[in-house]
């Protein structure tokens, strides 16, 4: 069985978000084992997986990774989309277009912590679009 | 087909470890063509794929990993679970939380010097929980 | 339906390079929903996803990456195969050694502006081995 979705975000601020209820709405009646793969279809946001619980975490990952991947370093030649294009792209591959999640019992099976983040990288990067991808049996 | 395994690896100390050899324990009669995906189900710890011979290039990482993402970082909001705490955070994030390996003839089809490690961001980050989700035919 | 093809790049100089079209040649008679998983045998290269028009994002990448994980760091103590060999390890676990691409109505479903980039973090990495695992229904 292999199944799939594709749908837009809403637009999120600058930042990194729990879109774990987002994902779940949308991928109803899961197989009884399985993997989900979800993709974002652009190349300045990403998709992880972390802390759930404490949004200060969060909000660290959109201060540290603004400090290790700074805006108007000197090195950049691709600077005419704005000082957060370049900065996007690199932390776009650093954190990565997808995840693949493991479904056991007809259920994402992510430990007690986890959570799905978007990493919005651009200050106003629109709404998103994911493809979602179910296989199992 | 589709199998899964969920275990608990043994306690491994803070830093970078070749845990190849357990994995290939654990995932006995793959199927003749396919891929195996490993995931931990922590936001303090990742898995990734790296050189499988010299025990000097887990310790880089480690050392190099360590500045990277320091400690007591000026920007953390998060610090109540400890120094180490929002540093394995943000590690766990860069280096992600799973691995998807072919299967080819019934083996994992990596290159000769590639390994799988485990990367325990913790000082103490106890025992650590695995799916291995295995698919092909 | 498991499809899986192994096969070599051609040699490409250190830097970050569009395959798009070199994967895409690999990979006919795509199923009408799957998944594409491309896995690079090597832990001194990676693959990743980013934007595919203009050039100087590639440059950037290396530029940066430079950087961001330098020659000569002096916490290394694995130097003996080169001062770009380290830095080239611990780029390859930042940016993975596997990207997992959608497909949808027989082909690959990225984004208008996502394309595959290989990362070459060698000065002289030869010809790198990849396997593609293609599956869906």
């Amino acid at each position: 069985m292999v199944r799939q979705i594709e749908f837009s975000l809403p637009p999120f601020p600058r930042g990194y978000h729990l879109i774990t209820g987002i994902i779940e709405k949308q991928i109803k009646d899961l197989p009884e084992t399985g993997l989900v793969h979800i993709f974002i279809k652009h190349t300045s946001a990403a998709l992880t997986i972390n802390e759930n619980a404490d949004p200060t975490v969060r909000d660290d990952f959109e201060s540290f990774l603004n400090k290790l991947v700074p805006e108007y370093d000197p090195v950049y030649r691709h600077v005419f989309e704005g000082a957060d294009d370049m900065p996007a792209h690199l932390k776009a591959s650093l954190l990565g277009p997808a995840i693949t999640i493991p479904v056991s019992r007809r259920r994402l099976n992510m430990g007690t912590w986890q959570g799905i983040y978007l990493c919005e990288f651009r200050n106003h990067g629109g709404s998103r679009k994911l493809v979602i991808t179910i296989y199992g049996e």
